[in-house]
């Protein structure tokens, strides 16, 4: 028998039901195809997808455990995704709830190469929660952008990213937008003699981030953020791996909702690539995701797989300065309050306002 | 007033609060910040998005159009994806349904380099449906699927494409799969005379996928197969780019993880991405898309928008021989029937049903 990891999926059913889906499931992910005509024996003990377990979760939803071979996923971070929910995606009765990641898998992809300890020692801040805001709207030219990203370093922020509509559009080029923010963030880090961190938002194919992560690298930064799920896995996993400095924030965007857990995508799957951070939209903001969500999330984030060093957790979507306490109570200090728009509505008094911002971040995490 | 063009998303929501909804999508789709906190003229007038249309399609959905400036697509497939479902796709009740493409977008990504004109130029074969089918399992070595790759090219068959779960695993490797199959197709083909394609996947990161399509176009061949939503949509504007002599054959893997409809994702944006053929779960199969979904689909991608060439469309995943005459009513002629772990239960006789099948489908084109 081969070495299998368990992927856990949530599947609508009735108990008549639920043990040939469950089957179906296990085909589909793995040989997708009639048992009945596969000769090879080797094909039928190793790489054939096994049925586990099944829970009867009430309402009509079974949690199914399929054991699948850990040869399939290869050395190729796009293939996991594959396996994990490929075909099964375009099925509308399940979701993608988990997965118990194997040794050989966290060794393969290596999780977060920073995580919390490795941002902490950067910023040399070890007892509070993290700060953070982001440089937007998109549409501004690069030295609007700069402006911005100066008054928010001289009020103290820890961390400053793009956001993330910021790519490389016609009015304002990546390349003119990072050197400006880069310079802009170390003036406001002379005065203030906090070590603030700017987060370019790396973007297009594999060269193009490649080329934007080595810019970024030459501009001093050790800080990048991508979109997983609109680069692409196999693109985070070629970068992690080519930049072992740069911290890598990952973003949401295309995260979707409803067929994969988020706790599982953001919280397990992003950190598993080398995420050593992740954003995603905390409860209570102008998203939906309900506080079990959170929680899930950033306990996995903190801890996705064994061995793994544990990433950051960034509640964002909504966040305001009035938060700052209850944020802190219910995630602890492992996390990164990101105040965007909100920081913003304070105009001309940005500095001020964020000044508010990182003293109550310090006050409430005492 | 910049270019704009025109979204459509499906939003669950009341007559009463519809409006604000429509708004919030406009602003989260654009800016992502409070308007209030926005001074910048340019950014308000000919960035942030805006409200075009408001549907209700009883049932508590409605219909929402939101006008989005092009320039902030930039270059980059990725921040076309990013910019039509980004954020929003972790907005649990809002549906991503289509978008109206304008020629600048069309003309920047292409669409179909070759299509369904280009792939029956390739096979001599105007008259009839296409006919293909799947080598698997995965964990069979090469020279397992290159025999039955011979096989089914004994049958006949136009198309003989790897399942999507054939990666780069140590049991098959891309190279030696891809040399035996490719050879193994040539034999057969020189026994029949009918220019069968093979069709390998393409995985990996950008840089593995460009060496394995070099690879296959060292090895004689013109088509290749990806999975977009594996690879990321920046790859595939990539090597659509770099290999225009190859068509491009789009596998929908993980396509149902997001909530975007299906006949924009597979039947618009592939195509506008350079698919000539997109794969498709077809409706009485394995996976659930209603009737109305594939005519749709299979619609969109010979009319993904004005100036592209039609894209083949190629309902699969569970299709059988006995329904080639419903699928071809169904589909019309400009369609590729793919019968792929259906054929293999014949087992010995896999190259006389094979012959079955392509018979079948020349008769009832007529």
């Amino acid at each position: 028998m081969s070495e299998r990891f368990t992927v856990t999926y949530h599947v609508r059913g009735t108990a008549a039901d639920i043990e040939a889906r469950a089957q179906g499931i296990a085909v589909e992910q793995s040989v997708e195809m009639p048992l009945a005509a596969i000769r090879d024996e080797m094909v039928l003990s190793d790489i054939v997808g096994s049925v586990e377990d099944i829970r009867d979760l009430g309402n009509g939803v079974f949690a199914v455990g399929i054991g699948l071979a850990t040869a399939t996923v290869g050395q190729d971070a796009g293939q996991l995704l594959n396996m994990l929910f490929g075909n099964t995606s375009l099925h509308e009765d399940v979701i993608l709830k988990d997965v118990a990641l194997p040794e050989s898998l966290t060794q393969l992809f290596g999780g977060p190469r920073h995580g919390i300890a490795g941002l902490r020692f950067r910023l040399k801040l070890h007892h509070r929660a993290l700060t953070g805001s982001a440089l937007k709207p998109q549409g501004l030219p690069a030295v609007d952008l700069a402006t911005l990203a100066e008054h928010l370093t001289r009020g103290g922020l820890d961390f400053i990213k793009d956001d993330h509509g910021l790519a490389d559009q016609s009015y304002s080029r990546f390349a003119d937008r990072v050197s400006a923010c880069a310079a802009a963030v170390a003036r406001g880090v002379r005065s203030t003699g906090h070590p603030t961190r700017y987060i370019p938002s790396l973007t297009g194919n594999l060269d193009q981030m490649r080329a934007r992560a080595a810019l970024a690298r030459d501009e001093g930064l050790d800080c990048a953020m991508l979109a997983p799920m609109i680069c692409g896995f196999p693109a985070m996993q070629a970068l992690v791996s080519e930049f072992p400095d740069l911290a890598f924030f990952a973003h949401p965007s295309m995260g979707g909702a409803a067929r994969i857990a988020p706790e599982l995508l953001i919280g397990k799957l992003f950190p598993l690539l080398g995420a050593d951070s992740v954003i995603f939209p905390g409860y209570g903001g102008r998203f939906g995701y309900s506080r079990e969500t959170c929680r899930d999330l950033a306990a996995n984030a903190r801890h996705a797989g064994d061995g793994m060093k544990p990433a950051l957790p960034v509640p964002a979507g909504g966040m305001t300065l009035e938060r700052t306490k209850e944020i802190i109570d219910f995630y602890g200090k492992d996390t990164m309050l990101l105040i965007g728009g909100n920081l913003l509505l304070a105009g001309e008094n940005i500095t001020e306002e964020t000044e508010r911002f990182t003293r109550a971040a310090g006050e409430f995490s005492l």
